[in-house]
């Protein structure tokens, strides 16, 4: 005779919860209205009533908006829609700390893969006032050997992004770079090539793409070289 | 007379609620004890009476750690521990509705960066068969012409991403390519280069590294091109 075990073999169906109904469709007015920022929601009365759920239901799901940063509450307006900060949630849970390996490994390379793409938009916005700025901070740098330091790879790279032209890349490597160190400090090796930040900005000033592209890659050999233990 | 508009001159201070608070302690005290995966949080009550708040306030707090996907409520057990999803919350407010101009063109940017930074990782890591499934998914493709259509893009963008070996990117570029067809449909241009799907395939299975990123350069050059109109 067959053994059924009816808990394990037949698994609970997930349904959603209310609050993540109420969530969605909230989601989907807010979309649907075409709300600008700075636009008043309806009143969570109001609300409740009209998808017919009790105001506790409401109150979560625009707890949930509010988390996400698609709503704000303001002194006497109440919740008012606002443009979310794309990056708010994702740099509160970005922690080295609560992440598997495989989703550790995942981002060490999104910043190595970010880094390798950048040549097209760099050579494409550079200025001569963006070396200028840039010799200068890896003049500053001068010396510090291969030292693994978050302040210098913020300055330099980060600068790298303000040149490309990208507010969102920068502020997203600001959030990877914590990760990055974490896994770099790890072992007691290289974590940088034969070309370092002043090789790069004299590769930008008298250099092609493409050489710049085979110069990123030589500074950033160890750390992929590292991928081969994950 | 210098006139002090008193409300205007003098901002006020946007101090944290109560729940903010609540919400880094909770988050602080996941990471310091070290919770793994399955681990049961203290009940609410106990919570309440160690931060010395009302349980109004942790419900909160743990409804924003929710949310984060940093816990989740099991039956019978509470609130447990769980590795957060990093993407989810990003998933959820990534549509070009509610972005400004500027984060849409950041995060159209953002693919092509991420598309152009691949190379090393394919060529590390990218076996006959990989080859041979790509080849495959190019040669359906043929005669589609230069239409944008995302499940082409996301089939052949897609595979490259796995061949590369990073999940978290692939699921990064789903979220990535429909903001990346609402930009492309605005307007009526070519959306790839002369090197098309199985070209690179072409270069992949004889080429360089090198090769492979100047026919990817090529491929996406009126996306790149697209820029210069945001």
């Amino acid at each position: 005779m067959k053994t059924i075990a009816l808990k394990k073999d037949l698994k609970k169906i997930n349904s959603p919860t209310m609050a993540d109904i109420v969530e969605l469709k909230l989601m989907e007015f807010l979309k649907k209205t075409a709300f600008q920022p700075g636009d008043a929601l309806p009143k969570e009365m109001e609300l409740a009533e009209a998808l017919g759920v009790s105001r506790n239901v409401v109150r979560e799901g625009l707890s949930r908006l509010k988390m996400l940063g698609l709503i704000e509450s303001r002194k006497r307006r109440g919740m008012v829609f606002v443009r979310p900060d794309i990056l708010s949630s994702f740099e509160k849970i970005l922690d080295p700390i609560i992440m598997d390996e495989t989703t550790l490994k995942d981002i060490f390379e999104l910043r190595l893969v970010l880094e390798m793409g950048l040549g097209e938009l760099l050579y494409r916005n550079k200025t001569d006032k963006d070396i200028a700025v840039l010799e200068k901070i890896a003049k500053d740098q001068d010396g510090i050997g291969n030292t693994f330091r978050i302040k210098h790879e913020l300055a330099f790279h980060g600068k790298l992004y303000e040149i490309a032209g990208n507010e969102t890349l920068k502020r997203f490597q600001i959030m990877l770079l914590p990760i990055f160190a974490y896994v770099t400090e790890r072992e007691d090796k290289p974590t940088q090539g034969t070309v370092n930040h002043a090789d790069l900005v004299e590769i930008l000033k008298h250099g092609t793409k493409e050489d710049f592209n085979k110069g990123m890659l030589e500074h950033l050999k160890p750390h992929f070289d590292r991928l081969e233990n994950f």
